[in-house]
């Protein structure tokens, strides 16, 4: 429960929920003890939403001061009744209902809609981002989207009007692209990533037996902001191919063809975009494919996995992955990152913000719940707010994230034992905190972690972990990270 | 006559009509064959356009019902009639009648209104794009302008606040750039195009005694997006100079001249912004310019001219020449390319597309139509559909391409002899087609031609000619291409 | 007084008022004597205003032709009562009352808004251009921003959301940038410009005992365009603190700290962002700052001076310093130049024009005028207008400028010594102005001074300097500038 004279928003996380930087967008003053008072003071603090283009938020915030309101009423009620705390699961569980109506930040399940739907796989495409809110509207011009493909199934070739960045989260695939003089093909596996070129000829097939193959994707639309579109050769309906649209006469002359021959070719397939393929054909689409590349994180074509490469940072509480359009040809001109961040079961993330990046979160396992900060009322924004994240299930949080605005992307972090705290000078600490800058060096050095730290009622469990470290005479701060400069980018 | 299972959509062109990328954006149900049926379908399938701001589509979706549904009425009572099939030209020229109100990506030689006219010459700029239609809002920043000038004219010295690439279409000029520290010239030719640069200092004479200059123009504003404006010093009318804008006291100053010398220097010329010129004056004006290059097209000054270049492919049915960003430095930092196709008199183009770049393209010379893919009915792109143009007139038709997002964009073929299926594998094909691959091979190798091919109901000819060639021993497929690497950019 | 066939429109300056790009946008028919009828002409020919979006201006055109006709009524009135002129500081006055109220080109001192306020200091930002006029889009991004604060002060520890270029009009500070491995410091003063990174945690004193320090912004928001936050650990207020958004809970897991520890340190500092701070720690943390560079532009890192560094250009009547992102590498990514122009008492600076920058200008002392031309009613735009600016103050007026869109820009110089009509050939001057061309030469070689020049009602005074200055071997005009390039960026 929280106490008082703080502000607390918390979000449950569901797999293949998408999770945005989500807001605690309203304030409580200590100075009021009644909550109905407290209640009356945070309306008149909304009206700070006055700006153009604010109204939403005003409403979101005022309909936060109601819920706190009834929370903190029931709460007292309860107290009173049972002098026990209310359990955190149910307030969780709470929250996420209602915040997830009105907060402009997080998006579920059901907010992807499908595109293309077969028998044996979809495609997925969330809608967009202004639709949801105007305060998106700097990332509008991007779509996520998600692609499922049963086992030993064929994506037929096809090409898009738009940038895309993937992220393979589950299974095994090929995919393969053609070009006039040559073809490549490529082994995709669980935390491969790659950029596929806007209007390239592809084809992609899930090769394993029996897993799903689960893909997120990060689309930048060239031309029309915010919409693209696929063109398939045969898509097996016929919608779905752009021959058809051509008269006989012109596909005649195009192709040196009657008419009876060209409708055998462009007729027989009407499965759709999708389709069930036969091992052998399987075999011989993947035989020739290269794999992905752990170690050379900067190559200029083909897969690279994140999950094979030295973590950015990690310790026994969590582990972050990613590569930057720094240090990756492919990412470069789209500006954009791909990143993993795992959470141990009952761990958390210290407080920290990005300096320059956006964050598209998807949630690829696990349960959390995430704090965000937005010191002032009237305004808002989504880079450069301090953010924590807490793992709750009963496995690791797994967070799949693509950032835009990526380049030179730096991680500030607030506490643990790495924090930028560190380099404050202690004139400026005492002005800051108008105490005594060794108290306040003692609260910043209290944590012995840096990054991931044991999570809220965790600190127990620390303590004897240390211990038996320490008996074990191990290291317990994790691996090295030689520059922050390697930490850029995720969330 | 379109069979009852596609669906097509052509048009017309004429001469300094502006072709886009046209669209088919309504479907047609094989499985319905009373047209009344078909209609209705066809109405239904619009209501798909319901995303926000595509209620215009969907109006537009739907007259293409109600027109196709009228044209086979009349198809059919025309069949039943005669017995025969309807001239295609006469339903060419009625369906560009038709189509061009509310196509949004046609605009016809109306379209273009005058900025500045004298007796002599004339400058005229396309409305904005998004004038005609909220689906051209990417392009909505780029203007397109014609100059036309008589025989022995000038155009007085100017500057603009855009950037502009020009392309001379037909004439001989001499264009002239002021700096403080010098002066350049460069004579201009057809086929000759070159950037000039926002806030550039510049004069032009057409230096020809009897040809017209007629210069097509790409104009990209810089500071409000669409909007731009010609400055000149002295313009010949009062509110054509900016010089008169300024206080007599403070040109006074300026000048260090008194007030009645200034008067008569700038108020002896008021016949505009374009004057006749005798000989003498045109023959000192150009006597000192630089001609075009045809073998470097990679040079950061001066004109380039594509017709003296190596084309990027041809044939005997018609040739494509191309300037991209990736090889010319003035085109670079624009991300525009300069491109034309001529498609001998009877032949077409087969069907292709482009993976980036959207193109604005002029019709220079000739007429013809054209067929394009919108394989999705409930959304829209420029880049990336397929399109395939037919030479119909009794002369070659000469098309002028200005593209946008240029960099790296690559042409895909669809049919012809080097058509992207070439390099599929056998088991996608089948995939694909659900026929056995050596089929579909059938198909796509019949055609032996590449790029250019004989138009419909040209296929006898071509016959003849490869017969006349296999005597002569020629080759019939045309200067051989390296790379499709260089086929980058036109429509 | 304007003569009738001129036109008209000044503005005087107050010291730390913004000035745009104002602009003169209605005509004067010089064949119309009678006022009235001018009258109606001039409102006739507002009716231009008709494109999409101009409304605003072609009612701003309307108001300047009444107050237009009712000077002259007045003035007409004045001279026949007492056969005088009026006096130019009268109008000056009056129109600047007048003209601020819709003029979209120029900010008063009042549209700076307070963001953050304090005893000691404040921090104002200038409304969103669109909210001033839809004319202003093309630079909404962009905002501006001032920074005061007394002396022996402290702004708190914080980052924004936002790139931007700050410049030190007075006084004397030190700017400490904590990085999570250093931290680095440089001294401030008159004239310092610097690059202040999106996302980058820093704090600033002002180390003078009795100067204030006045820092001029530059803000380009990175995620949300137009909008911007700076986030302080600690701010001193409930709002102001990003930690107190997180529950205790997570804070107490973060820093391994229980509760009471932690309020001890986030609540005793209540004074808010500028706080006062003692002699001594002002001297520990400054001692280690290092200070700016004069002699290298290009610096990548640190402040440099532009008042240091050799002028653009300059002469016994004005100076123009200027830093561009050709030269430096903390403005080449952000695309923005930094200027700062002296205009010396009674001088002037000739009619010129930048070629690709807008510019953003702040009036740091001394007041004026200027004019500025848009030959074309129907348009507006601000690059690219011809602008001259005169000193009218009893103190040389200075500017500074930040100019976006600045790579490349060229300034043209259209009167003086050193003007772009010296290299128009005598033919093309013939046909521009239609007098022999040794006219149009001997009226733009008059000017013996370039670039500064003596202000209206000066050129006695400049005769009678030049005298003095040839008595004394002097040369006149001032210091020679190797090369047009190095003058590109400023207003």
């Amino acid at each position: 429960m929280a106490s008082k004279n703080t502000k607390f928003f918390l979000l449950l996380f569901f797999t293949s929920s998408l999770l945005f930087l989500a807001t605690q967008c309203y304030d409580q003053n200590p100075q009021i003890e009644d909550p109905r008072k407290q209640f009356e003071w945070c309306k008149r603090e909304c009206e700070l939403y006055k700006e153009k283009g604010q109204k939403e938020l005003k409403k979101y915030c005022q309909e936060k001061c109601r819920e706190r309101y009834e929370d903190q009423k029931q709460q007292q009620e309860e107290r009173e009744k049972r002098g026990g705390e209310s359990g955190t699961i149910g307030i969780e569980e709470e929250e996420e209902q209602k915040g997830e109506k009105n907060n402009p930040y997080f998006f579920e399940r059901q907010r992807f809609k499908s595109k293309s739907k077969t028998e044996v796989g979809e495609f997925k495409v969330l809608e967009r981002f202004s639709e949801k809110s105007e305060f998106l509207e700097g990332i509008d011009n991007y779509r996520l989207a998600i692609l499922e493909a049963d086992p030993n199934t064929f994506l037929l070739p096809h090409h898009c009007d738009a940038e895309a960045v993937v992220f393979v989260n589950r299974g095994e695939g090929t995919i393969t692209f053609v070009h006039h003089e040559r073809r490549e093909s490529f082994n995709l596996e669980k935390g491969d990533a790659m950029r596929v070129p806007a209007g390239a000829t592809m084809y992609l097939i899930n090769r394993h037996n029996n897993e799903k193959l689960h893909i997120f994707m990060l689309i930048y639309p060239i031309n029309i902001p915010g919409r693209f579109e696929e063109f398939f050769g045969n898509g097996g309906q016929e919608s779905q191919s752009f021959y058809r649209v051509f008269r006989n006469e012109l596909l005649e002359a195009a192709f040196n063809t009657p008419r009876d021959k060209l409708e055998r070719i462009f007729g027989q397939q009407r499965k759709g975009v999708i389709v069930r393929a036969r091992p052998e054909q399987i075999r011989a689409l993947s035989q020739h494919a290269e794999g992905s590349s752990g170690q050379f994180r900067g190559q200029s074509r083909g897969p690279f996995n994140l999950l094979k490469q030295r973590p950015s940072f990690c310790n026994n509480y969590g582990q972050f992955f990613e590569t930057t359009p720094n240090e990756n040809e492919q990412l470069k001109d789209l500006d954009v990152s791909v990143a993993v961040m795992n959470i141990n079961q009952g761990a958390m993330v210290v407080p920290y913000y990005n300096s320059k990046s956006t964050k598209l979160v998807l949630v690829a396992q696990g349960s959390g719940y995430f704090e965000l900060a937005c010191p002032h009322l009237a305004r808002q924004s989504y880079q450069g707010h301090p953010i924590s994240i807490v793992s709750t299930g009963n496995q690791k949080l797994q967070l799949v994230g693509f950032g835009v605005n990526a380049e030179n992307n730096h991680k500030y972090f607030l506490a643990g034992q790495d924090n930028i705290w560190n380099q404050v000078e202690s004139e400026a600490k005492e002005l800051s905190f108008n105490v005594q800058s060794r108290e306040v060096d003692q609260v910043f050095r209290s944590q012995d972690q840096s990054y991931f730290v044991p999570g809220p009622g965790q600190q127990q469990q620390q303590q004897q972990q240390q211990q038996q470290q320490q008996q074990r005479g191990e290291e317990g701060r994790g691996i090295p990270v030689p520059s922050i400069l390697d930490f850029v980018g995720f969330l």
